[in-house]
């Protein structure tokens, strides 16, 4: 992209009502627009962030077997109505709305009643089982206070994953299938080193379900964590007996913020039941289907990352989530005549900062909108046939021959 | 993709209520799922005939400098206030919803305002423009009535695109651009031989806009044409005064039901006057954004492409859009041997029908959806070294040897 042809720039401030560090960030470095709040929009650089965090979970989930869908917004009472979930004092961060042919209609806040619902058409035998069905869907949540950025979204981008059994076992096995796949995601999203599969309350079904928190200062819930950290527990389920249920009883824990960027959950019958989902068992007796949740949030991960990496300067984004992985400055003439020339071809993966502005306010953007590499090409790196590159993360800067720099971008 | 590891199944009945022949047989066929009139859940197959119209409509439109973003649904009304259109007296479609803190939000059934509102932040310079901004995002539409399938939905999926320009005569050069690019569009989905750019009404501002009608005889609108078809006019528009203008007057014009699948509008000061987007012109003085917006229909494209080529057999893709290009059968074990290693490697182009069921089951299914090419291996092909290739669209069938097919697949 040549930032010259983009309508992206950096802006001096943010909304004023922006009290987020990641909201901040993100709009002052043209990722994100701010509606309201709790609701945003993905600006082009934005909206590349979210299709790679989108992309890396996608590639995870499919190698698992699983199936994209993508299912409706609007929602119908009537299966929410079955479990109960349509009333406010049940769910309470409904946005409902009244439809001209009559009734009233909900936005999903979540997707378990109709994909439950729809699955009793695709259904019927154990031979259809198991079988695991994901979308990214915007998500609409009526909460009262949303004052966190994108880590807090009243609209977001949520990934959710259910899963579809005809025996516990097999339920079991797939829950830890996605466990892999999740520690594999996280990884890959730059968080897995402060990413960690957390004991949380499970319900009335479930002993336990597992959130995924990410320790962050900002982070809106509270979790506690012994020494090597092989035992990360929700507050809600910080107690002795749950201590000692999970054989770490008397190990010292400490306390931390964490952000919830994901959460798996066992959640056997309670849909398939209330919704009729059966399935005819080997001998054609109808039994209930087994089923698990898997969710991700994928504007909050964004914003974690954010939150995460950023320093004084701006945004650092991971290479497997940036928008480009080049940020190409050229000062001079003859430097242009070469970044046009390492431009070419390369449009997907080098932000080419091509506008006429002084050299030193295009240092400041690419460090704010935290593209992980800067290449400058001045006269004093092509008296040495080179280039400069420069890590945004560490600060360290490099000359690198020009033929090396044309395999680095041809690869 | 394998079938036996798909949750898709064709289905004996659509919904009941499902009176429109596109719905119908998206839904027997396994693309969709009704969950009330005018919303539908996209299942893979159908989800991948969506992303293939994204893909060809995104690549056209990055070709004209296009920049996508991703805008919210839930809408403050503050915009639309300052053009009148959040009142239900002036535009009759919204949904709206209570927002917890309090006040009213819309959904949104359109963008203008908000695009407008948010592009002030960006543009204030005759140096910023010209630019072009455009999404694929869910527009909420309550309607009375939604009979047609995904041709009318209350929740549907848009490509819109919204220009902006110093000068008239810059607008009218992009608007000329944006109908070339929409000529090819519409060719590389299929539709090019029968869908026409149509005068239609210009509001207030323009003389004209331009409709984009697919005929079609469930189409909801009434289009005349002259017996060339090299001028077409929405039934609003067909009157003296217009042939006469358009130097067609005296000619024989035919009636005919058609399906709008684009528009497009030059909006001039339509919504930059009230919402007050300005740019300083060379002179600095303060000037109003000149503007344009370019809509597709994405979801319903797919409904008119669905009722467009239909036979009494099921579906018709164009190679273009379908889901996979090939629906792989094999009937014995060595066809299914030879089946496995065609499909290795190929799991993006190729829907192998694997399942235990009777190859008249799988032939049946490969024509309700619509696959372009069925490749059946059986003994009988086997003895002659090749597969058996049919094609959806015109029944033919031929005899294609094996080493040929592998070359097909691999390109």
């Amino acid at each position: 992209m040549r930032l010259s042809k983009s309508f992206i720039k950096t802006l001096r401030d943010a909304p004023k009502d922006e009290t987020a560090r990641n909201g901040a960030l993100l709009t002052r470095a043209g990722y994100i627009h701010k509606e309201m709040a709790g609701v945003y929009d993905y600006l082009p650089l934005g909206l590349r962030v979210i299709e790679n965090i989108k992309g890396i979970i996608r590639g995870e989930l499919n190698a698992l077997g699983c199936q994209e869908v993508l299912m409706s917004a609007l929602q119908n009472p009537e299966p929410w109505e079955k479990t109960g979930r349509f009333s406010d004092a049940e769910v309470d961060i409904w946005f409902k709305t009244e439809v001209a042919s009559g009734g009233l209609l909900g936005l999903a806040p979540t997707h378990e009643e109709p994909i439950t619902e729809m699955l009793k058409s695709y259904i019927s035998s154990y031979k259809d089982l198991p079988l695991y069905v994901y979308q990214f869907q915007t998500k609409f949540r009526n909460e009262l206070r949303a004052k966190s950025g994108i880590l807090r979204g009243r609209e977001f981008l949520m990934k959710d994953l259910y899963s579809f059994h005809a025996s516990e076992e097999d339920l079991d096995k797939f829950y830890a299938e996605v466990e892999g796949a999740y520690a594999r995601i996280f990884d890959r999203l730059g968080l897995g080193a402060d990413t960690f599969e957390t004991f949380a309350s499970g319900g009335i079904f479930s002993k336990y379900s597992h959130e995924y928190q990410t320790f962050l200062p900002v982070g809106e819930d509270t979790v506690y964590y012994n020494e090597d950290k092989s035992a990360v527990l929700n507050k809600e389920v910080y107690n002795d007996e749950v201590l000692s249920d999970l054989g770490v009883a008397g190990q010292k824990f400490s306390e931390t913020t964490a952000a919830e960027v994901g959460n798996i959950f066992k959640l056997k019958f309670k849909y398939s039941e209330p919704l009729g989902l059966k399935f005819g068992d080997e001998n054609n007796e109808q039994k209930t289907v087994y089923m698990g949740c898997y969710g991700i949030g994928v504007s909050r991960v964004m914003g974690v990352i954010a939150e995460k990496f950023a320093d004084d300067k701006g945004l650092v984004w991971p290479e497997t989530v940036a928008p480009y992985k080049y940020y190409l400055v050229a000062i001079g003439d003859d430097a242009a005549k070469l970044a046009d020339e390492l431009y070419a071809g390369h449009e997907e993966e080098v932000l080419y900062d091509d506008r006429d502005v002084r050299p030193g306010e295009k240092f400041a953007d690419a460090e704010l909108m935290g593209i992980p590499y800067r290449i400058v090409i001045s006269g004093k790196t092509l008296e040495q046939s080179a280039v400069e590159i420069a890590d945004r993360a560490t600060g360290e800067s490099k000359l690198v021959g020009i033929e090396e720099v044309k395999n680095l971008l041809t690869k």
